[in-house]
């Protein structure tokens, strides 16, 4: 096997593929990056079983052959090495040898056939939508995907497909982030739970440009296809709850706010709140004014917010820190909260074009 | 108590002094700043007894009076309000109370009698000396600092002051890191053994400029004086190696070569040493090649970097983390490495200006 790469493609496919690798791996061959020659390409896989990523990249390939490398210490000397070409040679004792310039080494990699290779996919479903979109809306929901291991279903995000719109829904039981983006129109409806960390990953692969990505839903698996490079990870089975259902469609007050002012206000107060328990603030709405309030052992603070205000006076009591997750996750300047009493939840949306998203966080009780 | 600060003063106060300020310290006392009116300028003081910062800040003082605030949450609190007016007061009870714009906070504050006041130093010698040059000589320096609490004087550096330069000096037994640098003249030599943590912190605080700092050395603390800044430290009592002696003033050859090349070259060469034992690496000096090797459990590295070679040949092998620190320090693109034998130091030092500054680093013996 031999193979003449340029060192800044060989370093973009390693940054790449490692990504999928992890150092909990307990098989050895998981810690590495499978390469194999593909006619005038060359193919790179890393994989943790649950999650996976190929890239292709061009290489000058003398002899073909396939190889798993170490990905930690290669990754280091590939890019450790000046630019220009790097010679790849594996011997018949699957020892690898790279070549740059003025420099020789030698590591010990691994027998290809042991490695796991990725899942094929039957298709079940399709969705294709821009990179940037996609990149975006899971950034602005992942957050509010549950971290409790013992509900596994809500670890994972709802991405759902209808006409022309493609939706994510994030819950972990305190709030809710559904964020929708535009598809190209398509009547066949498809649904898919993806694990919260795989779109993490996914969020931080894609660009932000117009060019579009495919998700391609099997039984067991998604695929993230993005041309030269396509990312696999299991799916997660389960009844979602019908999210739809429980946000309240009508509210009772409707508080109009400038969203930077009031996340500031609440930054501070969770300051206060933290050191407390269940980082309590509290809301008071009255008139033209959003009055924050919170106490514990380290102090108190008093924050006032300018509101325009339909509806009565209301108090009710939030988690600090959730709220802030979600004013963070907003891109417009100005927001509606809607309420209806202090025990039921707070919807959280734009002014005028609730269809892109919607937040809702419940209110914490109080009790004197 | 009561002052009118500016939020962006406020803030600088507190970013320089918290820096004094140990989580570790038991004392809660300890995890306080001292805030004291004097005129009308307020004094702000950060101490963990070893080490302790004060400045001065504009403020207006409408009432008198002193207090300590608890480090995180005060500093927490000031980096999020808004720039503008902050009105600070306390009251009877060490109650904090800090307003602006929209927003009032209440903190409890401790008493300010309570507080360990910085020491005084009765001068028995100082050095002046550019700010930019001194964190010059300081980052390009304490990496060589001993690292090892049971041998306390070495994890000190050497301060010296002789005619028209200052001397810094450290080494850990391994290696050693000598920089000088300009001062104005002055016949009274002086010198002090300054903690390596203190001249890290010191390294961060002052700036580039050529704005002077004085040194001022009393019988157990040394003063860093900036001006409205003020840094006080512990030093360390003892005699320090006499670092002259042991630098070897000859040598049988000398290799001129390129930093960078060589730092890269060693750079990799540690990838694979750093996998076995001493963090081995091997040079061979033969005509115009420096050929450094080095071999662990998972694989060998061979790299070759042009030299100009003055005397003949060598075998020698180092730590190669410890020679790539020394690397790292240097600002020239060319250096000349001396060597005697095998078992004798490597200086390394600059083409034509030997005066600036010299290293020097132990071999590791080999036995086969």
């Amino acid at each position: 096997m031999k193979i003449v790469f340029t060192q800044s493609n060989l370093l973009r496919a390693l940054n790449l593929v490692q990504r999928a690798i992890s150092s909990k791996s307990t098989h050895p061959i998981l810690q590495g990056i499978l390469i194999s020659t593909e006619e005038d390409v060359v193919r790179f896989v890393g994989t943790d079983l649950d999650f996976g990523i190929e890239t292709y990249i061009d290489g000058d390939v003398i002899e073909s052959g396939n190889v798993v490398v170490p990905t930690g210490i290669f990754h280091d000397i590939i890019r450790r090495l000046p630019q220009g070409d790097i010679i790849f040679t594996r011997d018949d004792n699957h020892k690898v040898e790279i070549k740059s310039h003025n420099s020789v080494i030698n590591i010990q990699g691994f027998d290809a056939i042991e490695y796991p290779d990725l899942q094929t996919i039957e298709q079940k479903g399709i969705i294709e939508i821009e990179e940037g979109t996609f990149k975006d809306m899971i950034q602005r929901s992942i957050f509010a995907v549950s971290q409790d291991e013992s509900r596994p279903l809500y670890m994972g995000a709802l991405l759902e497909k209808s006409e022309d719109n493609m939706t994510i829904a994030c819950l972990d039981g305190y709030r809710l982030a559904i964020r929708s983006g535009k598809i190209k129109h398509d009547t066949k409806e498809t649904e898919v739970i993806i694990p919260g960390q795989t779109l993490n990953e996914i969020s931080r692969i894609i660009g932000n440009s117009e060019k579009k990505l495919s998700i391609i839903i099997g039984e067991k698996h998604v695929l993230f296809d993005l041309g030269y490079t396509r990312i696999i990870s299991r799916s997660i089975k389960g009844e979602f709850l019908n999210y739809k259902q429980i946000v309240p469609r009508d509210y009772e007050i409707r508080v109009k706010v400038d969203t930077s002012l009031l996340a500031s206000s609440i930054d501070r107060a969770y300051l206060i709140a933290r050191e407390g328990e269940n980082d309590l603030i509290k809301f008071i709405i009255k008139e033209d004014i959003l009055t924050i309030t919170s106490n514990s052992e380290i102090g108190s603070i008093f924050e006032q917010v300018p509101i325009l205000l339909e509806g009565g006076e209301l108090e009710i009591a939030f988690n600090g820190r959730y709220f802030l997750d979600i004013l963070k996750a907003i891109e417009d300047d100005e927001i509606c909260l809607d309420f209806t009493t202090n025990i039921n939840p707070c919807v959280i949306k734009p002014l005028n074009k609730e269809d892109e998203y919607t937040y809702f966080i419940l209110p914490v009780r109080l009790f004197i």
